[in-house]
């Protein structure tokens, strides 16, 4: 298998992963949930990255189309593949957890500046790490994207619910941890953030961007 | 010494230290044991993966077997290893806790689905980021391993008990944590998931395969 | 962009990333919380470190400036720029938070000590982790740093609560966390620590002061 | 500075910065205590790695003299600039913690089984992830040695109080964390752990002994 094709299994086993993780860290009730849930995309980005670039997120898709890493039939493809395996991992999920839990409040204003300030927190961060040409082959890449959504989760879960990726969004809609009535700020919101995030990167790294095919 | 038997005694060290670990973890209600039962298995993979690959786990050879990378005499040697030394160390745990605490109940099929679910995802990080010929000499494969282990133990720990390990299984059942009567499942289950894992590796990295010796 | 303003607007923003989190984690009241702060600053060190060096504190500067890593002017620039973020970040989690908690009381002088001893235990790791000509390229460098502000905000937390940073501190004063009027001791205690950590940096490490160049 | 002298300074200082880490990590009562203690280790083993090594241990120099990595005149100087700086650390503690807590009551069997483990543990990993021929240059080495001493701090803390080295016993009897009656255990059992892990170490790696002087 190769190509995109190969691409879109690797993001849709991914999120699928993340997403069941994510929910079962959420049920656990654990004092640890929000660092399971960092971890859990630390160690998909590892494991998918040599194939797909380790995604797992619409928002960082569109980070890095605008970025120019991608096309935009790849970034469909991608987005897509991260939809059906985030739905996937929640219709599973319900096998074991089969009672939906009561999805948290949320205040509009904040949660929508929480989702957009952690989510170019995100791509900005993805960005540097894994898109950069000044740290080829670094080993920190997983750690640093995984680890910036531990802390979103730990400053702002109780603010947004901490989403910060609307495929987790989907999946967590269709769990029963988020509100369809709130779906559109999961997905409105990190997209803006992912694109600030884009084009704060684009100016401050004018000289990577001819590396485009690298 | 040198060749299997070398890799013998690794295996059988790391899994005696790593059950050992995990049961004393278990025993301290400690609100981190389950990072602290990830990161032991973190730091055994990398003070034993140059000498054995750090497998620590019968699963996780069977996945290796099943890439390609080890033979069916090596497999055997390694998981004979695997259960001596978490037997030995549950045996050897008993004379810091005495008392055997009460076996967890688990619901099997909630149980089923969570061990072969999170040894799936165990053997696809290991073999995407311990055995590809994407990213050889990187310092990330031991963080991804251990940490996939630390988020099952918070995702579905309170569902299986969090084994993902039959020779992990096996000392647990010693040592009273696990239920002799579910030892059936702590094996069969991760078995199945490992299988699945190794046959995603290879319909997504057929390229890789040609490369098996080295 | 290039050169001192890219530098400039990279440490504003990670600053401001990091001051907000950190507001964040402390308003979560999760036990997480110091671990939250410590991997915020490992996370945005990473993101930022190839653009800026990846300071994100006024003590950091002093001690590149001590080492012999920057010029005056830099210094000058680099700290405004921390300061700058600092103070938006809290003016901006004000919208999220807007009851300013108590600001924790502290002893001046078990306070002053712990800030100055953190605060050169995390210059003395920067200084070399992420200077020395010993390990070039190597992908521990952000763990090490926000490893250093998290074991300091678990074990001097209660005593000083936890600056190490004056831009942090500013931040954390205008938010309401620290006291207007113990300002003075995270601003002198810190940069004390950093002056001792980069003199025995100098001392330690004397024939690498030929490379400042490198 | 150059040679034993200036190990022996890094010695002392990192072992410095170690032990008043942990009394303030044990004085915090944090439940992120442990990890604390851990990632202490790893970030001053990644700090002081490039000039001495990093032992910080009496045990883990005993583990790398007898793996035939320093002479016994370099072992003496870090034994005693070990002790000193843990020493030292304990006496400067007494500022900030003024009131030595109850030592915890241990049970001298377990304890010296529990101790005498977790150390083998250590220089194990000490001696595969930090003096192998097989991975120069690895990023891994500071986190696998102190994610060892967190999963020993978890696994048995409430066993033996967690020592794995003679200086921090030392330190700790000092504080009051630590029974001065015990403090023979402290020094015996990780001393004879250490030495099996040299042990196991020449057993499993005779080729890599000729190598002595790389």
């Amino acid at each position: 298998m190769t190509g995109t094709a190969r691409s879109a299994l690797a993001e849709a086993i991914s999120t699928f992963l993340f997403v069941f993780s994510i929910i079962g860290a959420t049920n656990s009730k654990s004092p640890l949930a929000a660092l399971a849930i960092g971890l859990a995309l630390t160690v998909l980005v590892y494991a998918s990255g040599h194939i797909s670039g380790g995604h797992l997120n619409p928002a960082v898709s569109l980070g890095v189309l605008l970025r120019g890493r991608m096309t935009v039939v790849e970034f469909g493809v991608y987005v897509v593949s991260q939809f059906v395996g985030a739905a996937l991992a929640a219709l599973v999920s319900t096998i074991v957890w089969p009672h939906a839990p009561q999805a948290a409040e949320i205040h509009i204003g904040p949660a929508f500046l929480a989702e957009a300030l952690f989510t170019l927190a995100l791509v900005w961060v993805v960005l540097n790490v894994a898109t950069s040409k000044d740290h080829p082959g670094n080993s920190f890449y997983g750690l640093a994207i995984g680890g910036t959504v531990f802390v979103g989760a730990v400053a702002v879960g109780s603010i947004s619910g901490g989403g910060f990726n609307p495929a987790v969004a989907l999946g967590l809609c269709i769990s029963g941890q988020f509100d369809w009535a709130n779906l559109w700020l999961y997905i409105v919101a990190p997209l803006l953030g992912a694109a600030i995030a884009a084009l704060l990167f684009r100016v401050l790294n004018s000289d990577d961007l001819k590396k485009i095919a690298a």
